[in-house]
């Protein structure tokens, strides 16, 4: 099936998802929309988060994609289920794939998750982790300084690296074997919260997961795309769209082209 | 949903995906079938390991499972287009599930499996493979002589681990950095299997990335079990169950009540 996979995030979190996507299904076409004018969800009340994301699946409608990626936790924990009700495509978020894949990965039944305060708050990890498997236990916390400085493309600095430890210091106490990266942004500050969590502790990339459960979706329903040609993905973002187009470059390795959508409704932010 | 899964396999090789699903699906009750009395499956010809997996399912299907797996991959490769055809109930099957694990887990895009005489001929994880992603090179060597050393229980013996160690000789020549265990007996011998692979190459157990697909999909179709108590699952297998039960306790660490079920047609074997 050759139409696009559309994957949406606040900003350029989900881009952690499309990279996936692009190594495991590299037959797949993209359509991205970073919400960067409203970045970052986190913070944001869940009726508001909520109505962004209506809006933005409202605006990929016009591609007829096959798939909708909600690639933002925050989103995924407030909004999928109105979404999934609304659409007859399939509509994938980012939590239960995580969670999944921390539940086969665990081995002590003990697991950590971090996230927006949204995505805490929401305790969408602890309902999907129990929902399956009822005795693990679940230690998690908001990491609120750690999105804005993905979003300013500062992934290395002294700054991110001293925030890291500080805000983590508390959570590497408790006794885990792995720890959900519960917000599409964190795959890339992936080193440095594992140097400070210790290599016992296993990431659980929910963007890794989420491309190996949109590869196993697209399956089962017959909807992998079945051509050789090289796909030529198209990338959106609502705010300026320089520094998202440097952090896409130079995160997914190659040129793109990125083109800016302005929202029309004066109120609308 | 408070059916069972109903998994089925040649013989005790089917058991790794039960001890998974037991693992990664805790709430969800099992009926297994081990069809003891004809293994292995690996060197008879597509149309009679059909017939086999056909039966075995009718058998089953008095249960009224909420879905099938069939945990042995010669029976994937051959019947499962045409199980899945016939019901209605989800039915998944060993090899895709290990496909995308490896394309997710492999760096280097060079893949080894390893199955029986059956799923190495029929060449289905190559066209699981490549269906995804064409460039992925794979290299592919049947292993007949493992299934029968796993029925006999010889795990750890000397002999198992000369037998071993001469079958890969050659394979382990070729680069890849994962191998598919391409037959839910391997994982039995997963140590043996690795230690002459070297640590380089990430061996994928189809059972476990099956046991993870089977959660994905009983997600997203509303179907996951919804108590609190535990499961009791239920063993079924067509030859003497004396070796069944010692191998299936000793590999799932716990009791066990196997039922023995004698096939009534005389000519069906």
């Amino acid at each position: 099936m050759q139409q696009a996979i559309a994957i949406l995030d606040s900003g350029v979190g989900g881009l952690t998802v499309v990279k996936e996507v692009m190594r495991q299904l590299p037959q797949e076409k993209i359509i991205y929309f970073g919400d960067t004018a409203r970045t970052p969800y986190g913070p944001r009340p869940a009726e508001e988060v909520t109505r962004f994301t209506h809006q933005i699946v409202d605006y990929l409608k016009q591609f007829q994609p096959k798939m909708i990626v909600i690639a933002c936790n925050t989103a995924t924990a407030v909004a999928i289920d109105e979404i999934r009700a609304e659409l007859t495509i399939p509509v994938v978020g980012v939590i239960h794939p995580g969670a999944r894949a921390a539940i086969k990965t665990s081995r002590t039944q003990r697991i950590g998750v971090i996230g927006t305060e949204g995505t805490i708050k929401s305790r969408a990890y602890e309902v999907a982790l129990r929902q399956i498997s009822p005795n693990i236990q679940v230690v998690s916390q908001a990491c609120p300084s750690f999105v804005p400085l993905v979003e300013k493309g500062l992934f290395r600095s002294e700054e991110t690296r001293r925030t890291v430890e500080e805000t983590l210091s508390e959570l590497r106490r408790y006794p885990m074997d792995c720890l959900i990266l519960g917000c599409t942004h964190y795959p890339f500050l992936s080193e440095l919260i594992s140097s400070v969590m210790g290599p016992q502790v296993t990431l659980i990339s929910s963007a890794e997961e989420t491309a190996r459960e949109i590869s196993t979706i697209l399956y089962h329903k017959g909807m992998l795309a079945t051509s050789n040609s090289m796909p030529v993905h198209q990338f959106f973002c609502s705010g300026e769209p320089r520094m998202f187009k440097a952090i896409a470059q130079s995160w997914l390795n190659e040129q793109i082209k990125v083109t800016p959508v302005v929202w029309q409704v004066p109120n609308i932010i």
